[in-house]
């Protein structure tokens, strides 16, 4: 037979099991966080109309998208799971009731070109909430407490959700008459983390047009620093100039109060001036979530309220406030660093069961007990050498192996051996879970480390 | 601006959450159960080279996949989950431990004609135990002991795991010189259970050329019922004849012999001759399962021995079990039978939570202290009139609606009502959680119905 040389495509993830199983965890914490919230689970197809994709357009999207014919049908793969959030709210508007919340963790598709730690595609895990023509305040709130929920269940406590409001930006580039030039006046501002205060102070004056006055209030501005309360209280000292800007200060005020209440500590959450978001059709709080230890990951979970989901689909006004996180490039970002506990257990199985004897009827009886009592039991069948046996266990890092030879069987124990001390015990079945089950329930431990 | 009207992909299953939320608790249970037996869960792009998934060839599949250009790449999107664990496995050969157990629940892509109950885009649920060179038969009766177990935790009992092997069957018809006709034979009779003994007959005689008495002889044959044991007794008839058929023989008897030892009921297990699979590539044991009460929805759940996973794509002997569930279509022909369980709960949350203040601080505070206590609560922030939040708790079909008024504050409790029986409760906190936590735990019930 001809052999065609197997491969996978670059840009898109493959894992070998132990780090899938990982992956799985930290998607199922999501999943479970989430849903402690009382977001509805989403699951839209992956291939959607490519009218319907790309009804806002739009350069980087049309590049990337994958899109195909299949007999007559213009078809895409979906970018993102904001576009097929925004056709599912419009197409099912009467069936939903709103807010409506859903979480989707999903794969996405982006024919970027390859590089590094870059994916073609990749998992986001999106939560939002819609409102029908209004949205209260409290879900702006209620978000960053999520994120806060989140990473704190992956085992985290060193990183920051910083929060802005989109109003106060808005609000105070009209004070100063520049509404027409905030666009690029924000992505300049963006770039304060990266090449200082002096250079954008340059690029505002030559590339933006800007008066020296100007360029000082907004660099004057964006430095306000300092606890949330001193600089809510800096902001004060600009309120009564424009009405936008009275608003969402009014807003950021309400969404830093309640964050005291859903049990937000203070060091993970900071009002931060220079957070816009690039995307345009954010109106109201935005936010980014960083590791303290490592910014040079960058935000590892953006989003924020935007005023029209579903323009593009339905004449409703559908305002809602969103968050996602781009699993696929974290998981494999938190790797590169060496930061997923290596103490984890990752073994597909809690105990591998080895049977002895010829008959392996005892055997499996051994492993349905053990499995009933929760434990993840690998039945080994096959004819090899005790040694091989061994290997197979020490290759898969199964923490037990649970031997049943004729001995155990006239005593009715089977012999427990723990794979990284050697220590070996003969226990009675529902002994021999107990034991397992505590050893296992003493190595939990954090997902994600920090050094 | 412009409206694109809003529609979804035919083909294409897209569900409103309290469906998703019964297809997820379908996923969940699959998860969990492979997981109990030591699968490691794998997951493989949806997107792979046209090369590779298609080195097989084969006409339906070629006409059915969705391939496609993307720069100067031949792109398709898997069509199974089979191929693309043969070239992981044919990848990671030197990193992977064998016998190799994986399960993977993903979407795979069929473009065939749009019709009802078909669908383009649909879940498999698929595990395999893949050997490097050799692999025990134990495997083949641990496989339908899984089924058991999957369906079992669906909560049905009516069904029946179908068993044969095809090694029993081509040494039966080598035994009368029609192996070079045998694919053919078993095709018709495969129509056995539609058409009825005659027509096949007529067929077996008319299209396939045998005599009167090589028909007679497979009549006879694939009418051999009974139990497990007096199949197997009648099998015995045959022995001595074929190799093939006597090894096959005595596979079937291990397979059968051990399902007790794994727990598997008698009336949840059927040798049945007339079981052959349609793949070519099957050489052993082969299943099929049925739901006793709805033969018209065919095999929920299929699969079988194989000698060669990957032979196209590494020059290695890797054979296999495996079985797949089409879990989509499952979901859809259960939902139009009526047979998941309505009484089961399918909101997003477990209790909402309605502040009565205008200081949401203690509200967000009693959410947080429920979801601590392992409720999922969804906060309601809107400025709604009391009625319309009721009607938003009666839309959500949420159980509960906890009510936090400043006389529930004053006395430190919160009302908890019943949104079924309307029974309204002023509780502490702590008792409110254990008392919607007991209400949940009565409602559990199976997520299948039987009729």
């Amino acid at each position: 037979m001809d052999i065609i040389k197997p491969r996978t495509l670059s840009g898109f993830m493959e894992l070998l099991p132990a780090k899938q199983i990982r992956f799985e965890k930290m998607a199922e914490i999501l999943r479970s966080t989430y849903a402690s919230y009382g977001f509805a689970p989403l699951d839209t197809p992956a291939i959607e109309d490519a009218q319907i994709l790309l009804a806002k357009g739009g350069g980087e999207t049309e590049k990337q998208i994958y899109r195909f014919q299949k007999g007559d049908s213009d078809l895409a793969l979906r970018f993102d799971l904001t576009v097929p959030l925004a056709k599912y709210v419009a197409l099912h508007y009467n069936e939903l009731a709103f807010p409506f919340r859903r979480f989707q963790i999903s794969k996405v598709y982006r024919g970027e070109r390859a590089q590094r730690g870059r994916f073609r595609e990749f998992y986001q895990a999106d939560i939002d909430i819609i409102g029908d023509g209004k949205l209260d305040i409290l879900n702006e709130a209620e978000i960053p407490a999520i994120i806060y929920k989140v990473f704190r269940s992956f085992g985290l406590r060193r990183f920051q959700i910083r929060v802005n409001n989109r109003k106060i930006l808005n609000g105070f580039y009209a004070m100063l008459g520049l509404t027409e030039k905030s666009g690029d006046i924000m992505r300049t501002v963006d770039k304060l983390d990266k090449i200082g205060a002096e250079k954008v102070k340059g690029i505002l004056l030559e590339d933006c047009g800007l008066t020296e006055e100007q360029a000082d209030e907004i660099l004057t501005f964006i430095a306000i620093r300092g606890t949330n309360d001193q600089v809510l209280t800096a902001l004060e000292g600009y309120a009564g100039r424009n009405e936008r800007f009275d608003l969402g200060l009014k807003e950021l005020k309400a969404v830093t109060e309640n964050l005291a209440a859903f049990g937000v500590p203070e060091e993970n959450f900071a009002v931060d001036l220079t957070i816009a978001r690039g995307l345009d059709y954010y109106t109201g709080t935005v936010y980014e979530t960083t590791l303290l230890d490592h910014p040079e990951i960058g935000s590892v979970c953006s989003g924020g309220r935007y005023d029209n989901l579903a323009g593009y689909y339905i004449e409703k006004e559908l305002p809602g406030v969103g968050i996602s996180i781009g699993l696929t490039r974290l998981f494999y970002v938190l790797d590169e660093q060496g930061l997923l506990n290596p103490a984890l257990p990752s073994a597909p199985a809690d105990a591998l069961v080895l049977p002895m004897t010829e008959n392996p009827g005892p055997a499996i009886a051994l492993a349905e007990q053990l499995r009933s009592a929760g434990i993840r039991v690998q039945l080994y069948g096959e004819q090899k050498k005790f040694k091989q046996k061994m290997a197979y266990a020490n290759k898969l890092e199964v923490p037990f192996a649970v031997l049943l030879g004729e001995d155990e069987i006239q005593e009715g124990v089977c012999s427990v051996k723990n794979m990284i001390s050697g220590q070996q015990v003969k226990l009675a079945p529902a002994e021999a879970a107990a034991y397992i089950r505590a050893a296992l329930e003493a190595e939990k431990g954090p997902l994600i480390l920090e050094t």
